[in-house]
């Protein structure tokens, strides 16, 4: 199995950076790994920790429309270069933590998509330099208040929301460029989604360098490339979960505010 | 003169706190004032100093479409509730730094705009309780590609690229409700863009509320409150004021990229 690069907090409420052993024992890095963070002979069991989202990103650059069947279900063209859009940090929640549901909504959907984790500052990137710059890969879900996003059509206060943005539930430095995305509701078998990432209509390296130049990405940012056909809304007491193989999934429950 | 808070960078790059004299002279607080920082023994000689935005915000929200001439002149009606988007926090320069003109743009436009700078975390008030979450007031420019926004739909990319959030020169903690923004382009006399904060559509108190409602406000943070009539653009060489009675002034040069 791949290294899982994780972000916990002790019973004290220390935040670390640390790799996730096999064991569920947690070996603290001395900083992020994106920044050389190195093992201390600090190891957390897995009753003394809890999981927290992966990294803490200064922002998180989300794409809309990446995969061409998810346009058309959302009755729009792909777009000729990427549209980004942001979520801002407070949105965040790890694996397992809850999706508040607004009450300014009535109808909130699940996205899952595959994030990308900024290593390095990236300003004004060719593809092949952005490449270089993404640390890492993990799971998100940009989560979105259908019916706020079509009223205000700026989309920051229907994706804005305190817990609309789990994130998680840990890092893999290297993805399967075929790897699927999965998405399930609850205990039905069949997916809600399923696509493979490299139907995305602009790939990770693509993204990335796009994004830089317009703003510079920093060490911890993160971007989210996208969701696949199948999107669907939400209702108060369902758990979503979303999979990348190769990664692992990311588990949340929906409760009322 | 109203006390004036500043964030200033020494030479040796260390970044403080302070309080700017008359003597321009900068006494180092040992925390942001809104944490309850307190002045130190250390002071700053003016030409040790930098001067940086005074704050560095987890977020910056900003809302469009807040004084009714302005949204005339976009030909656009007033928005029935506030209409927020996110600058990312890499979009922030200070007083006298220069913007830089973006090859992906022709037509790029200064956007003059009080800044509340928040004191205190912010989640679920009312505007009594948002009112007193609101630490101080500095100046913002939210500047936007014009052609951009209008081609993309969002505003993302044509609002935050590096450079297009001039904010400061410092905060004041105080404002006259009726105090006037006016900006000026280069040394021409009459201001192109001239009205009372008290034509804001929403005031502030009801903005950080209804902010507050969707995302957590942390300490910091930054609500620009929108832009009155008289938007233009701006070119390579100009030099762009924008002035708020009681606070003071942000100049800013636009250069090529």
């Amino acid at each position: 199995m791949a290294q899982r690069y994780v972000r916990v907090q002790n019973l004290e409420g220390k935040i670390y950076y640390g790799l996730l052993q096999l064991s569920l024992n947690v070996q603290v890095l001395d900083a992020p790994p994106w920044l050389q963070g190195q093992p201390t002979d600090l190891v957390l069991a897995p009753d003394s920790y809890q999981i927290l989202s992966p990294c803490a990103p200064s922002k998180i650059i989300a794409v809309g429309k990446n995969y061409a069947d998810h346009a058309a279900e959302m009755g729009t063209p792909v777009p000729s270069e990427p549209l980004i859009f942001l979520k801002p940090p407070t949105s965040i929640i790890a694996t397992d933590a809850n999706i508040k549901y607004p009450i300014q909504s009535h109808r909130v959907d699940y996205e899952g998509e595959l994030a990308l984790v900024i290593g390095d500052r990236a300003c004004d990137c060719t593809p092949e330099e952005a490449q270089t710059k993404i640390w890492g890969y993990t799971i998100a879900n940009d989560v979105t208040a259908r019916d706020l996003q079509q009223k205000d059509g700026q989309w920051t206060r229907a994706k804005g929301f305190d817990t609309f943005c789990p994130l998680g539930p840990w890092i893999v430095r290297e993805l399967n460029p075929g790897a699927r995305l999965q998405t399930f509701i609850n205990d039905e078998p069949n997916p809600v989604q399923s696509a493979g990432i490299d139907q995305m209509v602009f790939p990770p390296d693509v993204l990335v360098s796009y994004i830089s130049k317009v703003m510079t990405l920093m060490p911890g940012d993160v971007v989210l490339t996208g969701t696949p056909l199948g999107i669907g809304p939400l209702h108060i007491g369902d758990r979503i979960r979303i999979e990348i193989e190769g990664i692992g999934r990311l588990e949340n429950t929906i409760v009322a505010r």
